[in-house]
């Protein structure tokens, strides 16, 4: 226990530890690189672009067969224009939901009026694998089949592997949304065969928030001409430019580009996602047991947990108050984040960005602490 | 002339002065904002985010009738949020078009699906009240109707008040492009009658990209529940879920926002648009004046020219090569910007971001230093 953590903690800027699903704590350098202005049409800015878009598709083994096309916004937007520039107008798709960001994919269709589907399962559940090879044998309809890495809504894994196998088989088409999990999961395109994945800078490769991008399979992509229903999410049309004049159709947000060079070179001589996975697993177990031996539970058991955000029961103690816990752990310099569960109450730690295991012991002391403060005495959760 | 001039300049962080119609030089403190990580769904974020939204409000006059409407990505982001969220599907929308900005409307439409016409003038001239006046006459199905403020093509200014009264007379919608004027030129509510205005973080108002915003009519918003083809470009539901929480929908350019607040703090202490538009109308004279010195001529008259950025045309002097006169002035800190007419050869320059008088008088210093190099001697375009 450092004498840090008995007082208020604060991340190498001086900010609070963000335990969320991202934003994120980013390195100092990351941000540093953003006291810098660039033209977004200059030499210097268009070769930081090139060499960001190549080792994106170097994390997935996808210098050959694949493109990166990056996009202004939020991760939900790259998700958005995956779906949109992907997914033709005659096509269906098939969604995958065990969580918020399923849900999202179905309302997204809604909005296109794209034929589509889901498959839902609940939300301390991973997709069935066998249920979907059921259906894609029955409905030969679906062309498209979509599926979340890791369902931040509660942390659960999901099997893209296997339902690249199925989908395959089946002779359909996958995109996957690995937003939270990009990075720290692998998404191998020299192993799991799809044909585009959704990420963004702010997650597990410790960017700031402010762009995404999808990795596409380039003979996909070549077919993809007009079927995007929007001129600022079509990444056919983003791609094309980008390839023809080397500078994005519309403002880039350069700062946050220069953040996620520095961002992504700190990702490589960590290891890539060896590395960055390997510590975020450890923050995660060094999480989870401490939690538990404080009397949490956790909602999944642990084959089903990414080590990205870890979801616990609300414990029923009376004097357990959310609001005054978390406000009390932001006074300590610790921001946690609320649960998303329908069906329980809960609330999330996250294990992602930039700290360490030793961060992490220390956020269970202040946790510890926070909790004698409030004279929470039992932190079990009401018996199932 | 001073030492850096005949030297090499930078701006306060060492960086080429940005002599384009955005991304733009912004100060040291705004970029220093972006060293701290926030969470996006923590007070301290929040407050900032609802200041920036009431500060924006502000510059229009605009607090008793409008709503701010942030959203992520670049400018167009907002302007083809703005006309898929208030145009409905049976509307109809006039766009008047003297350059590449309000083509783009078009094209947006032409994706959306929505019905439109184009009344276009040349890009050296303002668009026409007289004509909008007579076609609002005929055409009883036109709903709404778009302009540019200031067409960055050209930088051309149009008579938006003139086009206001126009629309409001034949009691129709108008939504106001002004991306590259806001802040600087007036959009004043209280005097102007419209119903939307579209602007981004990183222009007149010297953020840094990745967020623009739509400043809109409560009445007009409130009816427009429904009518967005896109959920994240939905600006309904954006504003209607931050109305109820606070936070926005999906991740936010935290960074970005922070950088903005101050931004917006510097605009408010440089005496808002008075203040800031008075100090790029004088970086316009000093610079149009001294190019002229050098026998350089404008594309536009005085009277038509915005102070936002200069287009000039392009010598016929055979030893001005553009692309060795743009990597020079590069070399030297000074980075320009090509032109994008589609009817003459030129390049422009633009007047705005965070530099003074002197940054643009050493900046004419280095372009006669530059010429003088390449052994430019006449730097008038071919007659007319």
């Amino acid at each position: 226990m450092s004498d840090k953590a008995s007082a208020v903690a604060a991340s190498p800027s001086g900010d609070p530890w963000l335990l969320t699903p991202g934003p994120l704590t980013t390195s100092v350098a990351t941000k540093e690189a953003m006291l810098h202005d660039f033209g977004s049409r200059d030499k210097k800015f268009i070769e930081i672009n090139r060499r960001v878009r190549s080792s994106l598709l170097n994390i997935i083994n996808g210098q050959d067969d694949f493109v990166c096309v990056p996009l202004q916004g939020s991760g939900t937007f790259s998700v958005e224009a995956m779906l949109g520039t992907l997914v033709p107008q005659d096509g269906k798709l098939l969604i995958l939901v065990n969580g918020a960001y399923g849900h999202r994919m179905a309302k997204i269709c809604s909005y296109y009026g794209r034929a589509h589907d889901v498959m839902e399962y609940p939300e301390d559940q991973p997709v069935s694998i066998s249920d979907l090879d059921a259906r894609l044998g029955e409905d030969k309809a679906v062309t498209h089949v979509a599926v979340i890495h890791c369902e931040t809504t509660s942390g659960v894994l999901n099997p893209i592997a296997g339902v690249a196998e199925v989908v395959e088989k089946h002779g359909r088409s996958l995109l996957i949304d690995s937003m939270s999990a990009f990075g720290a999961l692998p998404v191998d395109a020299s192993k799991i065969k799809y044909d585009a994945v959704a990420a963004s800078s702010n997650k597990c490769l410790e960017g700031v928030p402010g762009m995404g991008f999808v990795l596409i399979r380039r003979t996909v992509l070549e077919k993809a001409k007009g079927n995007a229903p929007s001129l600022v999410l079509d990444l056919y049309d983003q791609w094309v430019q980008m390839e023809k004049t080397d500078q994005w159709r519309f403002t880039p947000p350069t700062h946050c580009i220069v953040a996620f060079e520095q961002a992504i070179r700190e990702y490589e001589e960590e290891g890539g996602v060896e590395g960055r996975g390997g510590r975020y697993a450890s923050n995660c177990k060094i999480l989870v047991d401490g939690m538990r031996a404080l009397g949490f539970e956790t909602l999944l058991p642990d084959h089903l947990q990414a080590p990205i955000i870890v979801t616990f029961h609300k414990p029923t103690d009376p004097k357990f108050d959310f609001q005054n816990f978390y406000d009390r752990l932001a006074e300590r310099g610790y921001l946690i984040y609320p649960g998303k569960l329908t069906v329980a109450d809960s609330f999330r730690v996250g294990c992602i960005g930039r700290m360490g295991n030793d961060d992490i012991r220390d956020a269970l002391v202040v946790i510890e602490e926070t909790l004698n403060e409030m004279g929470v005495e039992n932190c079990a959760p009401a018996a199932a």
